[in-house]
């Protein structure tokens, strides 16, 4: 998508806000200073921003002599921000307060026969009704739904989850009938890219990836500050580029993806082939198996030592690639396998990446653990409905 | 890196007058609709243009009834540009004036001597003087130069090119010294890309690769319609990616990237690997080689054509990796061995995409051959001089 000036505006008014929750109070020449944006440029959108409830003056400090300065602070009841994570097992509901406080939220299991689109609706709206009756009154700004699969956003209509043999399900169109709010759908990898932007490792960064570790992997993509989204909105597909040619089948049909080798079931594979009947293998129940592999690292067994550092050195390859290609500033692991394998794993990818990738881009690419606690993929599409907001406010400045 | 206000300004700048050179003379309006600006943007940005004497009047069209429409044209007195593509065994100078005729060329082979710094310095100046000197005198709005490897182009005053083992060579101040124009340092990878975008294949596009495929290989990225150079200016290093894992041994230290199998030295190695008597074979020159190659498949040579399905196996299989993370609009092909292997590379390298990629980013990307029919390294170091020249207005305008 090409850029124009309001796309500058609206990227500006993000940064403005987002570091007014980072630290608030604050002052106009700080955020001014923070952002690297002139005063007067934060002047007027912190203006608008007061005007639409999003900031309140929040008193003076003293500025050394000079005239006390104003301080501007987000406004806890300037909206509630609804994010719902929909997964193939569950859909979890979360409502924030701009400062990021947690009003209610709601989680319900699915159960095969809630995959069809009209059962999946009605849980959708059941879920984010019972959050919202939770959350303390105040206007709602807007409502993010993540899906699994892939998300036409721009159209705003359609979605295919592989999983679930949907084929261009008007999705937003069904939930509009039943949920009262301004609605946003995109998928989990963009929302966990959008919450380390806003709320975790990636704030104040221009190239960022955020590499989602699950079942699935993927990566959210920042370039020059702004979500690159791709012509068919399906940019990111990591988990789908070659590890090795011809390697093992992976579910898209291709052999050899990055995500046969490091997704969950890849690495209950890598673990089988390590020891066929190693006990940490639990069936096909994929989380039972990651938290025997996390606990056994913990007691030094050495079948879990060397299956992370099987796993960890493809994670590192992997990454490597992502290094050389788009020689990012920082890449953020995200995604339940790396909450699970943390540190160890980190470690380990990092000597990986080190081995695999080349010196100058690799000596400018920093590599963290998400610091985000809560879920960042509810916690992202909530994020979705503030930046809608914040976009009507350009509109309306137009 | 973030972008700007000005940055917007200056790409519309450049899309004004790109489309100028791509359709000479046309009215204003007709530059709006093509770049798809307003009307008073447009007429701003062509008043800077013929100011800058880039552009010139040229007289009036019949608008059907109404004011006939003022034609802009682009002035080939405007001023003279100067592509240097420096590789690792030639200089070759080419002088270009606005609307791209070529006003003389130079080309001088290098000797191993001649890659010491100072020395090099001394064969470009010379070749830049002895192509300007063919060349009809006006002024020069500056010279691009292109150099084999890393070079860091912000700063402006380093290079680092692996084959020649330089470390942080301030090559832009020893050229300062010997070449009396406003100097551009940049990549051939990046040269190929600013050339497509301004007069091939990625004209009007907004999410570009570029791929080159010679001795090695490697991709020029634009999103959004910007260049994405990445955080040390070294993104784009796509053929230091993985095809297989552990696979052939690269000259970057790695094993199994994309380039060990379809730079042309890995195009021999395949071919090698599936006859090793071959004719075709060349010792180590891989021009002739791939000159044979080509032939032979003209005339339905079986090795050939093995090796062709091969390489474009190998070069299908990494596009698509191009494909599923980036989601492109467009990826054009360039560089010598796409050049000579050409349209049965192509055609077999769809095919083998087709296989590898999901399906969704794949129905909107296409994969082109390059357009260009002149060198397009000097064409788009040309091009850096003109992007500077045009940046330039920008600054005065501030």
């Amino acid at each position: 998508m090409r850029r124009t000036s309001r796309d500058i505006r609206t990227a500006n008014r993000y940064r403005v806000l987002r570091q007014a929750i980072a630290e608030s109070p604050a002052s106009r020449p700080r955020l001014a200073a923070a952002t690297g944006l002139s005063l007067a440029t934060v002047a007027t959108l912190v203006g608008e921003l007061i005007d639409q409830g999003m900031l309140v003056d929040a008193g003076f400090e003293d500025s050394g002599g000079g005239r006390p300065r104003g301080l501007l602070a987000v406004n806890p009841r300037g909206g509630a921000l609804i994010g719902v994570d929909v997964a193939e097992t569950y859909v979890h509901v979360e409502v924030v307060d701009l400062a990021l406080s947690v009003l209610g939220h709601a989680h319900e299991e699915l159960r095969p026969g809630d995959h069809e689109p009209a059962a999946l609706v009605r849980r959708i709206a059941g879920a984010v009704r019972a959050a919202a009756d939770r959350a303390a009154a105040g206007p709602v700004l807007g409502a993010g739904i993540t899906m699994p699969g892939m998300v036409d956003r721009e159209g705003g209509v359609s979605v295919f989850a592989a999983n679930w043999d949907w084929h261009g399900v008007p999705l937003l169109d069904l939930l509009a009938e039943q949920v009262p709010y301004r609605l946003y759908l995109d998928n989990p990898m963009r929302a966990c890219l959008i919450a380390e932007l806003w709320f975790g490792a990636a704030r104040g960064r221009d190239d960022v990836l955020v590499v989602n570790l699950g079942t699935g992997v993927g990566t959210g993509i920042a370039l020059g500050g702004t979500m690159h989204r791709g012509v068919s909105n399906s940019a990111g597909e990591w988990g789908h580029t070659l590890l090795v040619l011809d390697g093992r089948p992976c579910h898209c049909g291709r052999r050899g993806c990055v995500e046969s080798y490091i997704g969950a079931p890849g690495i209950m594979r890598s673990l089988r082939e390590i020891s066929p009947d190693s006990p940490m293998l639990a069936a096909d129940d994929q989380t039972a198996t990651l938290a025997r592999l996390a606990r056994a690292l913990d007691e030094d067994d050495p079948v879990a030592a060397r299956t992370l550092r099987t796993t960890a050195g493809h994670l590192g390859a992997a990454l490597a690639d992502l290094v050389n290609l788009l020689d990012p500033e920082i890449i953020v692991l995200t995604g339940w396998v790396a909450r699970q394998l943390g540190g160890p794993l980190l470690e380990q990818a990092r000597e990986a990446v080190t081995r695999h990738a080349l010196r100058r881009p690799l000596e400018s690419t920093e590599i963290v653990l998400s610091p985000i606690q809560v879920n960042p993929v509810s916690l992202g599409a909530a994020t979705f409905a503030l930046e809608g907001a914040l976009d009507a406010v350009g509109r309306a400045g137009d």
